[in-house]
This record gives C-alpha cells, structure tokens and sequence, in this order.
C-alpha cells in the first residue's frame, strides 16, 4: 500500500529551453547547455534576473566516460555565472536529468531555496557507435552487460516475450515508430522531424541519383519490412525500432507556487513526482513490466490524487519502440497486454485520445541520455501552454500531462505529473 | 549578502555506520556497502525494520570509471532489499556523498518522505595508482587536468602561493600531518591507525631485518624531511602529506524531527547545510581560498544562526596537509593566513580549543572519495554521541559539530552542522 506522500510547498515550473537534439560534431556540452539556457531565459514571460537563481541541478549520465570529464555540476555553475551557488549533479543513467527535476522540488519543496534551475546535458556523439554502446551499458547491473547483454538485446528479449505473451508482431512495433515519426515531422527540434515516407522518398532519390535499383514499397510497413531500408539490430529490434545517439542540453526553471506570478500568469504546478528503483532482469518479477515504473506512477498518482484516466497524455521512455508499450502499460494508459492494440487503434496518436510521444520521443527527436528526462517535460510544458505550434493536441481544456523516464534495464523510473490551472 | 535560509521542517540523524577505509583487494563496492548498513542498522538505538526506509542516495564520484559500471542506485537499493523505492545518485567530485546527505535532508523536509537513507562508496584499489591519478582528475575542470595538472599538483602549488604569501614552510605542514596521525593512531577504522612514530618504528625494524642500514632521526620532522622515508610527490607534497587511495562505504539515517525518538533518544540535529560550487584555479580570484567554501559556510551558519565560533570542532577535507589549511580558514575558524601557525600552537589537536580531523581525516582515516563526506559526519556523529572511544574530545558539553567536503580543485564545497540537543 503506497503512502499518500504530500509536499509541504508547491512548487512551479516557469520557464524551459532545450538545444535542438542532434549529433554535433562542432558543439560541445557547454555549447549546448548555453542554447538551452538562452532559450529558456526567453521563455520566462515576465523575465528572469539569472542572479536570481539560488541554485543549479545538472542531470548527466555519463560524460565522464563519454568526454572524460566530471563534475558537470560546477562546469555548468561557471558556464551561466551561478557560481559560488551550489551544483549538484545527479545520475540514475538515462533518467539522469528527470532526477535534477525531482531534486530541485525538493530543494523548493524544502523551503530552502526558491528559484531552481534543473538541467541535463549529455554529448554522446564523438564516440564511435560501439564505445556509446559499451558507455551506455555502464547503466545496465553487472550480470546483464558483462554477459553481452547491452541494449538493443535487452529490448529484443522483452520484445520476444512481449509477443510471446500477447502475440503481438513486429508490425505492432512498427506501428509505434509510424505514429513517432509523424509526430516528429511536426517539431522542428527533432533530430529526426520526417516521417517513414519521408525517409523512404530519401532512400528512393538517392537510389535514382546513384542509378542503383530503385526500391518499390507500397507502403510505410513494407518499407520497414526491407532489410535494405531497415537493417536488423537485435531481433526483434530493426534500425528504426532504435532512438538514435544525440548531444544535447535542456533545462526548467523551478520556482516556489508562491511567487510563479512573479515569472509568468501562465506557470505549470508540479502535482506529482514519482521515482522508483527496479533490480535488474535477473531478478526482475517479469520482462514485460518494470517494477520501478510501477513505485514511481503510484508515489505520482498518490501524491496528484489522480488515476491514469485524469492524465491526458504522456511523454514516456521509448529508447525502443518496444519500450513505449511496457510504459504506457506500467503506468496505466492502457491494460497489460493490451497497449500494442492500443497503438494499432490509433489510441496514442496526436489526435487519439491518449497522444504518447507528441514530440516524436526519444526515437525521433532524440536521446542526448542526460538530456531526455527534461526534454519530455519541456513537451509537456509546450503542449500544456498551447505553445506546441503544428504538433498541439487538439483537445480541449488540455490541463494534465505526465512524462515517464527510464534508466537501465528499469533500474531507475520517474514519473512526473504537470497540470495548468 | 547572503539570505537566511530554513528549512520547513527539521531533520534529524538516527543511525550511522561505515565500512573501514583501506584497499581490498577482495571486497567491492557492495561488500563495503553491506558492511556500513549492518553497522547503521545495529547504531540505531531503538531499532530500523530496512522497509520502513522511504527512499535512499548513493554519493559515488566515479565507480564508472574506477570500476566501468555506473548507476549505482539500484544497485545498492537491490542490495539492501529497498527496490522497488526510489535511489538516486548524487556525484560532486570527492564531495559525493555530502551532497546525498544533503538532498536527503531536502527530501524530508520537503514533506514527501519521512525515512531516508544517505549513503556514500567508491571502489578505487583496484585499479594502477597512475589510473586512479588519473580518473580523480576526471572532477578537474578542463583547463587543469588536461595541462597535466592533476591533483597533487594543484595542492603542491596552492602550497606554493601559501607559503610565499603569509611564511608558512613544509614544517607547518609536517605539523597537519603529525597531529592527523596522532588522532588516527586512535581511531580503530582509520587505513593508517598509526602515528609517525609508529611509522618510523616500522621502517627502523625493517632495515635491522634486512640488515640494511638503520636510520637514525631524532624526531618525527627529522624523518618527514629525510626523502628516503617521505619522499616527494609535487614540491612541496611529500607522500604523508596526501591522502591514500582507499576503498569504502558509509551511511547514515535520516528522519523527521518529530519522528526522532521513536529511534533513538539521542538524535542530531541537522542545524546548517550549506553548498557551493568553484569557478577552477584558472578562473578563481584566490589559490589560497576557495569561493565554494565560503559560500557553504554562508549557507551553513547563515541556516543555524551560529558563527564559527560556535563550532565546536570539525572534519575538514585534508585530501593534502595544505588543504586542511586552507579550510580551517575558509571557514573562519581561524583568520586567513593564520591555520598553519594555529596548528603549530596545538590549536586544533584533540585536546586543544578547535578539534580538527580527530578521526584522522582523509589523511589517515582514508579517502575511498564517494563515501567521505558521510564519513566525515560518522565522525561528528560519533564525537557528539560520546561514542569516540579514545580519541572522544575531552570537553565539557560537547554539542556541535562541522563537516567540510571537498570536490575538485574547488568544484564542489559543501559545510553540514550538526547539533545534539
């Protein structure tokens, strides 16, 4: 029976700015942190004196082994002119950032400070693809990477599983990525704004150009059903089951409910904020769910009294396709087993009654890992202010939005609840 | 012109325990953490039942690289039986684990949880001195340790300017040193539980076994100057002006004030918690004083309303001899320029007016660099509990203490006072 947990202190979001989501090879962590930062001072309607900011959370996997440097906490604080005020960095591998999140309500919640910056930052792309393989795999416990089990195989069990338990098919993974993309075409900070006919138009001129055989898809699947189009990675993964390897930065500003007025007549209250830990696949009670989800929605739930029917739409993990369906199943969209059906009805598409991933997710606009966990907030906050331009849901009174993260193999899950009053 | 800042609700700590620091070359990171919670659990006067813990931080700087696995988090939680609950980590450089206590305190007095456990460990013996060298410089900012400027040093050279601009010599440093053993001599966790002469006794027996020739000093100094006992590491840091390489795990209890005495009768309170972050020595208006620091301690007294007159004695981050110094300044235990002649006086031995390091400090005690900040407050712990066995601070009422933490070249400072009532 999960405790009904409170916070003494309301606490506000009242600004947010993210770097575009890509692999930069000129652009480095500072680089894109600044992005993040200017765009957010922009963001505060009424302005924000930077000065102001009593203190700084960074989310970052790992930099250390992906830069060979640490302690982003006072690079960042000396970046953006915070410092002697405290940094702190937290990790919980790719749910790194959603933590700097929870630590500065806390910190606000505390009644210590009242203004916060949270943050995440990752720069992932210098490092050849298997280097960012085995950095990643640094999140996974040691029985699962040590063993040759890194990402994409992990995702693939669960995916067998998942199909073998439910009988869902690849094609309901496609479905997944279909709907990502499309959302993706409509943000313009994705790393990937096309959709799978756009790619496919690409891969066909390009053939034309080069005078090669020119591929003949009848359709979005069957181009995806193409080995040339979309290779495998770990069955059942294939390339765009996959997020891609990003750099980026992307930070909010937190301030205490009392003076968001101060900040803008538009601020976003913090209703829930949930977390859990989870043991790792070999000891974990089923492949298809995480127990770490499940603790970090019923601490947010408890905390919002609300039920998954009063959030109206999420932005959740979807480091694969694959992952989307256990999430939106662990936090209670849709029944277990059942979300695969779900997406196939339509039921999370931009205009369904549940959007997942407006923002295209971390498949299409990317997973700079540091950087993901606010960069879901930051859709939550475009689409609850009305400021998600071609890509808002077009739902009434849209006042409740919730973002999931994952870190590792759900060792780490958070669950946050936003809601404009 | 620092604000007074509170805490909406106060915290208190319960139980502590640590594993001893020193270099095992077959226990990891999780033996040590085992073996800091069994001792926690058996310090809680009243008794824990472990599920009633809401959540848990893990300070570690980095196992990533020392041990090529990260997200350390749900580790530890599997390990103790916390999963599903949430565990976060929280890296700082050598400050880790201060700045999991730290949001830990935030997390309580938040309201959102009653019961939490505040952790530090790192695992380093394992790998080449020269690799650990190394990784710790993963905490520098880029413009140090990519020069070659790695921490010793840094310190050799914050030595430097110290010495030429207030007329310290290596013979006040000698004196840090001397005093750290004399106290680890007493401390039964410390690595090094041995005072110099104990040291020079080892070596003399050495050379009679080997029959090599027996060298004779007439006192500690006359062999901390001979470089065949103490040699040089970066002028002017000899090797027993440095800290070890160690590996270890530390914990505390965090609860609600007004919880408290269901644990024990004889609580501390969390009275001051300050942080700050540092701009690195190419950017720092002082090399013999860190801003971090002072904006810790601003925080800290400003908090608990006291002045550093109040403190009645600290651990401070002696990851070198001079840092002690520098430290016992930033505070304000003693004006700047003016520590080492206040060792020099026996100011800070344990019997003298301001206890400094009676556990030993990094020096002795050991550094294993993700779990000191919590060890440095098992020992505030311990001294105002009366718990310190031999080296127990022989003063009437003895009820506040300090920590100081270090991260980096100055990243990182965090102050924690505590109070018992």
């Amino acid at each position: 029976m999960q405790k009904k947990r409170k916070l003494g202190r309301g606490v506000a979001v009242v600004g947010a700015g993210m770097s575009k989501f890509a692999m930069y090879p000129d652009k480095d962590s500072k680089d894109l942190f600044a992005e993040a930062f200017n765009e957010m001072r922009s963001s505060v309607d009424k302005g924000l004196e930077p000065n102001d900011i009593d203190a700084l959370y960074v989310g970052n996997f790992t930099n250390d082994f992906f830069m060979h440097q640490g302690h982003w906490g006072p690079i960042i604080s000396d970046l953006i002119g915070l410092a002697p005020k405290p940094a702190t960095r937290t990790e919980g591998a790719c749910a790194a950032s959603a933590l700097a999140f929870r630590e500065g309500v806390f910190a606000i919640a505390s009644g210590f400070y009242d203004i916060v910056l949270v943050s995440g930052v990752e720069e992932m792309s210098k490092r050849p693809t298997a280097e960012v393989t085995e950095g990643l795999a640094l999140a996974s416990v040691p029985y699962e990477s040590r063993v040759g089990f890194t990402f994409p195989g992990v995702f693939g069990a669960i995916a067998t599983d998942y199909f073998a338990k439910y009988g869902a098919t690849r094609d309901h993974l496609m479905n997944v990525t279909i709907k990502s993309h499309n959302n993706a075409r409509l943000n313009p900070k994705a790393q990937f704004n096309m959709t799978i006919s756009d790619l496919m138009k690409a891969r066909i001129e390009r053939a034309k150009k080069k005078g090669e055989p020119v591929p003949e898809w009848k359709d979005e699947k069957e181009a995806l059903w193409d080995p040339r189009f979309n290779p495998q990675v770990a069955w059942p993964m294939y390339l765009y089951d996959c997020c891609p390897i990003s750099d980026g930065a992307a930070c909010m500003l937190l301030v205490a409910e009392e003076i968001a007025k101060n900040f803008t007549d538009n601020p976003l209250h913090v209703i829930g904020i949930g977390q859990g830990s989870g043991r790792g696949l070999h000891a974990a009670p089923s492949l298809t769910s995480f127990e770490a989800n499940k603790n970090a929605a019923a601490e947010a739930y408890g905390m919002s009294g609300l039920t998954p029917k009063d959030i109206q739409f999420a932005e959740v993990h979807d480091c694969f396709s694959m992952a989307e369906l256990i999430h939106i199943e662990d936090l209670g969209f849709f029944e277990e087993g059942t979300g695969f059906k779900a997406v196939e009805e339509g039921l999370t598409r931009l205009d369904g009654p549940m959007p997942i991933n407006t923002s295209g997710g971390l498949k299409c606009k990317g997973h700079p890992v540091g950087a993901t966990g606010i960069g879901q907030l930051i859709e939550v906050w475009k689409q609850l202010r009305g400021e998600a331009g071609e890509r808002q849901i077009p739902k009434k009174d849209l006042h409740i939005g919730a973002a999931q993260n994952l870190g590792g193999t759900g060792g780490t899950c958070t669950v946050t609840i936003l809601e404009r009053r």
